[in-house]
């Protein structure tokens, strides 16, 4: 399994929405409220060869109240 | 604890120095190197309470190869 | 009780709507209208403990006039 | 007295030094560490009338350990 | 009185529209059509003490035409 | 006789020095100290025909303390 | 006659039909289609003395399917 | 035949309904799904001499979903 | 085996130095000169679960004349 | 043979130098000195398929003066 993290931007008032809703989906294995550019950081997990494109398409971009996504993949844990 | 995130840029050729450097030191809970703007994402635990800004500027911004770092406080773990 | 602060965008002339507004509401300890890319700055005490990212989704985002936020945390006074 | 804030952005590992140098010399209202693109929040207080731009070029830029500041003026408080 | 200038990039097509409702409302020093990242470049004087903020907000924002400002504070004539 | 402004940046704590220095070489109209991402902002006037791009080349950016100027060409003013 | 530069961004499609327009109405010297951060680089050529903005917000901006425009002065050809 | 490269943003959710519909087109010679601040990498050949402008435009903007296009000329291959 | 590419901004008047570099090391799969914010574009394969980050840091950041670099991960061809 | 567009950034004080060894080289077919965010704009012509790439790393970059550069291909003159 490979971690990633997803940097997500909410519209106005939306945070805690959008957060909540991930964390009912169970597709997260974290989900932090943050400071910053962005309202939320996110750790996925993905079988290696996955495709981590398809998942933030499919599973994470299809909430509403998102307004943009940064996709950071992880090349090695030390 | 309170868990925050680090994200480094390092000076060119310096990104796995610099990480084994911080993973050596024991200090931090998990360290990535990362796609992206930034070469590496390391997360740290602090006591609440604890000075964030004072534990970048004394424990992180002290290992040599680092060229710029941004923090990102997480506010709730969802 | 920890400060800190957020810096707020109004709409085209909504600044001094919006200023008022939050004074009015009386959840702030201080209320500038500002020079600069924001056109407000607005400092809060908060309970230690309590989540931040919440409260200025819930009580800062709500205002009508409001265009964009930037929170400032601050760690340490000196 | 009308208060304004100067942002400061240290040199990486000196906001500490900058900050405690600043606090020492009493010159400021407030000190604050901070989250963001800055590393310090201070707050002045000049005289009705005076130079704030003086200011901050004889006064603030002179510590060592600087590397950008951002001043942020006041108009009105709330 | 205190000089200020406040630069104003306007709706595609409508600078000079603008330009002559500033001009007209007498209520600028000098309004200068321009080259750059800004359509227009005017200069106002206020009383000593007089709320610049409050001043653009409801004298300069409320034109039709205008996409965005940026207000320059000067701190001294040499 | 043609205004136009040229903002200027100067190096940490040198904005008052460039200042008096072009004051003194009575080369330019007006001369102010300014908060923003520019620390003065000066008009000058050129003789119709006369080329901008030489006189800001030669006649202010060999001022010692400048970091890096920019310039707004007017075309009418109203 | 002074040449001046406009380098425009077209709506998503729009690029050649602003061109063409561009060109069959006879005011450019030059119509390029170009790679970068816009679409398209006109050269005009203007009477000296006439205004420049004035040209551009009427002449210019008025084509349908421009989304930005950008203006370059040229001050002296070698 | 040159090669050249597009990067591809798309709205949010669209990535693979865009890179299916390119791929479908047969007019690409390799399309990838990507990480960083667009969605899509695109390599197309055209003839020598050929209007690359004019084919992104008409070939490529008119894909339904796309947001915005960066084209990358490569000059040699080496 | 898995592609990616890297954008490479070199030294001023270096770029065909570093190319020529890069193609007699035999490391790459293809190698352009291109348009845009960057000088060069090129396309590696690395093996399945090999790291990326490792072999940037190492096998492409060690070209003397390179002065930053941008990774693009590939998560799919179609 | 095909045109395209070369922007020059200067160090300060040293585009009238610049833009004259380009002028004396005789390489261009026009060099102006302009206003905006580069110090000059050079229109070269080079012979269909011959490599821009190398003409700008070989004989443009290499004039003592310069800070940095940005090509703009032109696809199609209308």
């Amino acid at each position: 399994m490979t971690p990633f993290f997803v940097m997500i931007k909410c519209k106005l008032g939306q945070t805690y929405t959008v957060a909540n809703q991930i964390a009912d989906a169970e597709i997260a294995s974290e989900v932090y409220s943050t400071s910053g550019d962005f309202d939320l950081l996110v750790k996925f997990y993905i079988e290696d060869g996955q495709d981590i494109g398809h998942f933030v398409s499919e599973k994470v971009h299809t909430f509403p109240g998102i307004q943009d996504t940064k996709t950071i993949i992880t090349f090695k844990a030390f």
